[in-house]
């Protein structure tokens, strides 16, 4: 996790902190999909079981690329951070061989554990059927291998990206426990609530424009001479702006808002009852 | 390697595509500088040795990255790709598992694969030794497995831009193979001559420029309004603008020089008597 030395937990989950990762991140997320974008689809990487007479493997190409890779990450110790999730089943990868990164206790490890919040699925299956980006779903470069490296790449951003969502909620909750705790225990636990608690339709609104523009910024087709250009067909671009837009407005925003409810759904279990007290009582942690 | 479906050889060469995709390389190896110019400088994962007790590796932590992301990519066949080529020695790395791609043959195989014109080692050394980038250099946050992959993918990218140089060889010895086979026959080689005929110094000024202007856009800061700013102490941007132009003009263009007067020095090794005689008769490839 890329923390700066010496911070504290307070400094670590204040929100203007874990909002400028979340905008950071954005742009490693438009850099990805634009050097997707170069590739044909190649559908066939997706399917399950195409290349199974030469890589005995069940998945699809792109889920042994992810194996390969995450057992090697998982080796350097990528998946002891909290801010990282593997695709492919944790029980499946190595352990690491090196010594792990001592990281102060950032999330309440039972919600953060808890397999509710964990939704790599859903983000490879919203990513495989609605956004690998190319302009035409049709064609086969047989760049199989250049394909699944940058969708490797893409789908971890996504991940780190919709999962920041558990610091969301805890520095949410850390700032005013009273307001959740009624919503986590009412029997089922309010979702609705939760996620008013949580939801600030300006911030993302904002989030839209600034995508749109991030991704005309970076995405755009320079000249020989450096000056931006526009092809033959009009198009301005290397990627397609309002699919980046529409990445992040139907499925990053919807998903992270998930992950930050069902960690706080979970954010009591263990906790003893005096803690609780304290806490309506209009204590902060 | 990026190929459109069903081009031929002599579209492939054309000098106009190999320019396209190395200015659209000049991208990737921005993005890429931008995305590990997140992290510390992290010195220790240069240092051969300096996890020897624990991953049992006698090169650095950066060397255990490339062999190890390699040896996957091996098996997935990149290095089957005329325009890929492995840090690692080839003869360490595992055999591709699935069926290799037919690629037309662009270059002339005895130039190409000679081992002169592999400057990897020297890609990698400038690079630690010079680019890394990171405004301090005597920062370390840990985070040694991103930075390794960021670094991975910046080397590979510079690998590919600089042996692309055997295209940019190849399609200008077709074009005129008269001027340049008396240089190549000379004893020795003319590589003077041989540079001067691929170097056109307005091209690359106009690359410099082009450069500084793509890591001004790419690299701007954006504030949540997805307005460009400055950081306080006057900086612009998440990258060092001079340090881009300078790994180019310092590195990136000697060495793709170096690449290829070694791959026309080869060029003619092997080739009979007749075809070169018919060359220098005026005629073309």
């Amino acid at each position: 996790m890329n923390i700066t030395t010496g911070a504290s937990v307070d400094q670590i989950l204040h929100i203007n902190n874990i909002r400028d990762q979340l905008i950071r991140l954005e742009d490693t997320i438009i850099f990805l999909l634009i050097e997707r974008a170069q590739f044909a689809q190649n559908k066939r990487i997706y399917e399950p079981g195409a290349f199974k007479d030469q890589i005995s493997w069940d998945g699809s190409w792109l889920e042994w690329f992810l194996f390969e890779i995450e057992s090697f990450h998982a080796k350097a110790r990528r998946y002891t951070s909290p801010d990282e999730h593997p695709f492919t089943p944790i029980d499946k990868l190595p352990i690491p061989v090196i010594e792990v990164q001592n990281y102060p206790p950032l999330l309440y490890a039972p919600a953060a554990s808890h397999p509710d919040v964990n939704v790599n699925a859903r983000i490879l299956d919203f990513y495989v059927n609605h956004i690998v980006p190319g302009r035409d779903a049709s064609l086969d470069d047989g760049n199989y291998g250049s394909a699944a490296t940058r969708d490797v790449e893409v789908l971890q951003a996504l991940s780190r990206r919709i999962h920041f969502g558990m610091f969301v909620s805890e520095s949410k909750f850390r700032d005013a426990p009273h307001d959740f705790i009624p919503h986590i225990l009412s029997d089922p636990p309010n979702k609705a609530a939760l996620e008013a608690l949580i939801t600030k339709p300006a911030v993302e609104a904002k989030l839209l424009v600034r995508l749109a523009n991030k991704a005309r910024v970076y995405g755009c087709e320079m000249d020989g001479d450096g000056k931006v250009v526009a092809s033959p067909d009009g198009i301005v671009g290397k990627i397609d702006i309002e699919q980046v837009v529409g990445l992040y407005r139907d499925w990053v925003i919807p998903l992270t808002k998930d992950v930050e409810v069902d960690y706080l759904v979970h954010r009591l279990e263990g906790v003893p009852q005096e803690q609780i007290d304290t806490w309506l009582a209009g204590g902060k942690k």
